[in-house]
């Protein structure tokens, strides 16, 4: 395949994906925009300083990707960003969980190593926010 | 490379980048979790029931695109998934910009296009929330 015919060839999967492509990640652009549905969660620790209960709660979350629906997990922390107002730096965890459908999203709510990591971390968290994504 | 060596070598990769692997979503796991820097934002429109404020919302998301730091990019509206107290349903459109560093996306807070982006959408939102993540 010529140069320009790859080009050609990404530049049109790109399209039919809806694709935005960036640059030189766009071969990882696609791969990351083809799930369909995004989990964004974030954590509060009640002891935020406490280095043992983030270690047992990033753990937990690398967990989930053994269940089956649960298509990539992204493990995060809060980056040392620049401070603005619109800028949240108070949580101690994130999570990014990946699922090709709605079904897949309720098949990891009711999966029972979601459950005993739902109870496994309770007692260390004080608070949780959830957003859902459906890609636009 | 047979079966056992190709699982071995994805399982080896998966352990070099840190990378939670799940099922048969394994190569694309590797791909999402290869970026360090997550920047994660919601926005609350004024007029949410308005299709238009909301088309050229994502419309302008997906032009961050082409900030040449920017390496891939997921725009989402909110997802029908079930109504818990954790879950947040309330705004308009979602985004996740992905970096390679944190110099990225310092260089992205800055360049004009996310500027003009910025001053396009300020008319239109009335809350904006921003979580930025480093790969744990």
């Amino acid at each position: 395949m010529s140069g320009a015919d790859r080009r050609s060839f990404l530049a049109g999967s790109a399209a039919m994906a809806g694709v935005a492509m960036a640059g030189s990640g766009a071969a990882v652009a696609g791969a990351v925009a083809d799930f369909p549905i995004v989990h964004h969660v974030f954590f509060w620790l009640k002891n935020p300083d406490s280095a043992e209960d983030r270690a047992t709660l990033i753990e937990g979350v690398r967990g989930l990707a053994e269940i089956p629906s649960v298509r990539a997990v992204h493990v995060g922390v809060p980056a040392s960003t620049e401070a603005r107002g619109v800028v949240d730096h108070s949580w101690s965890v994130s999570e990014i969980l990946y699922f090709d459908d709605l079904d897949g999203q309720a098949a990891y709510q009711s999966h029972p190593l979601h459950v005993a990591f739902a109870e496994m971390i309770t007692p260390l968290v004080d608070r949780v926010v959830v957003y859902d994504a459906a890609a636009a």
